[in-house]
C-alpha cells in the first residue's frame, strides 16, 4: 500500500472516533488527507494526528467532496442523513451505527468472519454491534470446524459502549459515594430512556430500549446481527447487562456444536490459531481475560473453556475484548484496510 | 413464640456475623442469651443487640455449653472442629460455611424450599452458597409448576461474599484508582490463591478455585447444592463472576422447562405469589431487579423474565438478592426460625 487516500472520520470528538483517528495512526493507514468531522457544537476543536494538528469542522454534505473513505461514529440519526451524501459524492461510508447493519443491501463486517461480503458493498458498510463482534471472533472459528446448534450469552458490558459522557458518570457518581455526596444519575441505562438509574457499585439489566417481545435493542442486535455475519440461522438468546467497568466487554457464552465427543481442549487448540483471537486459558495459573487487561489491545481474548458437564455438545467460555477497538474503531478500520487489499476504494 | 433460646453466633465480627446478629434483632428472634463469639484475634470486641452491649468471646468447645441454636460463620475450618463441639453439648448448628453441605447426614436447606429436611438433621444443618440460595427460591416455584430439564446460569457477584476485607480491598482499590495512584491487590479473587487481581472497574471470571474439571469450586457449589436443596437431578452449569459491587448477587438464569406451551405472564404470575420473591419485572415502566437497590431486603428480587425466541421450554430471567441477607444471615435466621417453628430445637 503506496498510495494514500482521502479519509474522513464523523463523529471526531465522540468516544469512537477517538480511538479510530488513534488506530489509524498505529496502523499506519495510508492518508493523503485526513478530515475530521462533528457535529457543529464540537466544530474547531483540535486534534493531533501523525504530529499535525488537524481542526474538526461541522459535518455537512459537502465535507464529503473528495473523502474516499468515510468512517462514521456519530449516532444513527447522523449516518442516516450523511451516509447515502458521502456515498453520493463517491465515498465508500464505514458505518459504526446500528442504521444499516440489517439493511438487505448493505453488508454487515467482521473481517476474520465474513470479509468477502465487502464485495457486495453499495457505497455503505456497516461495522456490527460491539458485543456482537467479540462473539463472532471467539465463534466463527468453532461454527466452522464443529457447526453451531445454539448460543446462549449473558454480558457483562462497560459504559464506555454508551459513550464518552457514560465513561465521566462513572467516574463522578464513583467519587461521589465513596464521599458519601448525592449524586443524580443523568445518561445510563439509556439517554434516550426515561428512568436512569445508578451504575457505580451496581449492575443494570438494561442496554438500549425495551422491545415489544421483553428484550432489548441491545439484545435483539446480538441476536439479528449473529446470523447476518455468520450467514446461518443459529437461534442465538442474550442477556445484556451494564457493569462499572469503563472500558472492555465481557460475555459468558455457552453454545451447542453439532458434532459429537469434541473435547475443550481441541476447543482451545483451534482458538489458540484463530485470527485476531488471544487464548488466555491456563487455569492452574489463573489465566483467564478480564476487561481490565484488554484495554488498548485489538484482540478478542479467549478463556475459561470447559465442556457442559451432562451436555456432550455443550461448552462455556469467557469472551473479552476492549469494545472502543475490536468492537468499535480496530472493526471499522480493520475494513478499511480489507477495502484497500481487495481494490474496492476507487 | 413466646419462651427464649440461648443462641451462639460464631465469626460475631465478620460481614455474614454482623448482619446475623442485626437481622436476630430485627425479626425479634426468642433470645434468652445471646453468645458471640469468634477468633482470639476479634475477641474483646463489643456488639450492641437490642441496645446492649455484648462482648465477644473467643470460640472454644467450651463456648457451646448451654447454647441450643448456633450460627456459624467463621469459616468452614472453624465450622469443621467446632460444630461437632457445639452438637455434643446440645446445641443445634446452622452452619453457614461449605464443611457440611455435601455431606450425606446434613440437611441442606432453604425454608422456602426444602424445609422438611430440617426434620433429618443430626445437628448440624448447612446454609448453602448465597449464589445457589437466590437461585433455587426463584427456581423452586417454576420447577414444581412445569419441572425442570436444564439450568444455566451466569453470576454478577458482589464482593462481601468474599468477606469484609474484600469490601475493603474495593472501595480503597477504586479510590486510588481514581487519584491516579498505585495499588496492589492482596485478597481477590481468592484470599488463599495465589494471584491477585484488581477488581476495581474490572470483572474477574474466578470466585474459589480452579477444579480439575475447569469449574471452580464456586459453580461446583451451584450445580451440586441446587441439586440436593431441589431433591433433583437437574443439569445445571454455572459461570461465576465477580464484579466491582459491594453487596448484590446478579444472576442471568436461563432454565428449560418441561412443559410445552407455558407463557412467560404465566412464569410472572407465578413468582408473583412466591414465597420470598418479589417479582420487579415491568419493563415498559424500566422495571428490574438491580444489587444496589438489592441492599438491606430480604428478598430474592426477580425480573426480566422472557421467552426464548425460538425455545418454546427456553425462559430467561434476572434474579438479585443481598448476598448477605437471603445468601447468608437471613437463610440462616430463617432455618432459625423453622426449627422452633417444628419444635425441633431442645
Amino acid at each position: 500500500m503506496n498510495k494514500g487516500f482521502h479519509v474522513a472520520v464523523v463523529g471526531a470528538t465522540g468516544a469512537v472516533g477517538e480511538q479510530m483517528i488513534k488506530t489509524l495512526e498505529n496502523r499506519d493507514f495510508p492518508i493523503s488527507k485526513l478530515t475530521l468531522l462533528s457535529s457543529k457544537r464540537s466544530a474547531g476543536k483540535k486534534v493531533v494526528f501523525k504530529g499535525e494538528e488537524v481542526t474538526v469542522q461541522e459535518a455537512t454534505p459537502d465535507s464529503f467532496e473528495g473523502v474516499q473513505i468515510a468512517l462514521f461514529s456519530a449516532g444513527g440519526s447522523v449516518s442516516k442523513v450523511l451516509a447515502p451524501e458521502a456515498v453520493k459524492r463517491g465515498a465508500i461510508v464505514v458505518d459504526n451505527t446500528s442504521a444499516f447493519r440489517m439493511d438487505e443491501n448493505t453488508p454487515l463486517v467482521v473481517p476474520e468472519v465474513n470479509e468477502h461480503a465487502l464485495h457486495d458493498h453499495n457505497g455503505i458498510i456497516a461495522n456490527p454491534n460491539c458485543s456482537t463482534i467479540q462473539m463472532v471472533v471467539a465463534l466463527e472459528p468453532i461454527r466452522k470446524a464443529y457447526g453451531l446448534k445454539r448460543i446462549i450469552v449473558s454480558t457483562y458490558q462497560a459504559v464506555s459502549g454508551a459513550g464518552a459522557a457514560a465513561v465521566e458518570e462513572l467516574m463522578n457518581q464513583t467519587k461521589s459515594i465513596l464521599n458519601g455526596e448525592e449524586h443524580t444519575p443523568s445518561i445510563l441505562p439509556v439517554g434516550s430512556d426515561e428512568k436512569k438509574y445508578q451504575i457505580a457499585f451496581n449492575a443494570i439489566p438494561q442496554i438500549d430500549k425495551f422491545q415489544d417481545n421483553g428484550f432489548t435493542f441491545e439484545e435483539m442486535k446480538m441476536i439479528n446481527e449473529t446470523k447476518k455475519i455468520m450467514e446461518a440461522d443459529i437461534p442465538v438468546a442474550a442477556t445484556c447487562v451494564r457493569l462499572p467497568v469503563a472500558t472492555g466487554h465481557s460475555e459468558s457464552v455457552f453454545v451447542e456444536i453439532e458434532k459429537d465427543g469434541v473435547t475443550a481442549t481441541e476447543i482451545q487448540e483451534l482458538l489458540a490459531s484463530a485470527d485476531g483471537v488471544t487464548l488466555q486459558d491456563n487455569i492452574k495459573e489463573q489465566v483467564y481475560p478480564m476487561p481490565a487487561h484488554s484495554v488498548g489491545k485489538n484482540d478478542v481474548f479467549v478463556g475459561r473453556i470447559r465442556k457442559d458437564l451432562t451436555d456432550d455438545k455443550g461448552f462455556h467460555m469467557w469472551v473479552v475484548s476492549d469494545n472502543l477497538l475490536k468492537g468499535a474503531a480496530w472493526n471499522s478500520v480493520q475494513i478499511a484496510e480489507s477495502l484497500v487489499k481487495l481494490g474496492l476504494v476507487k
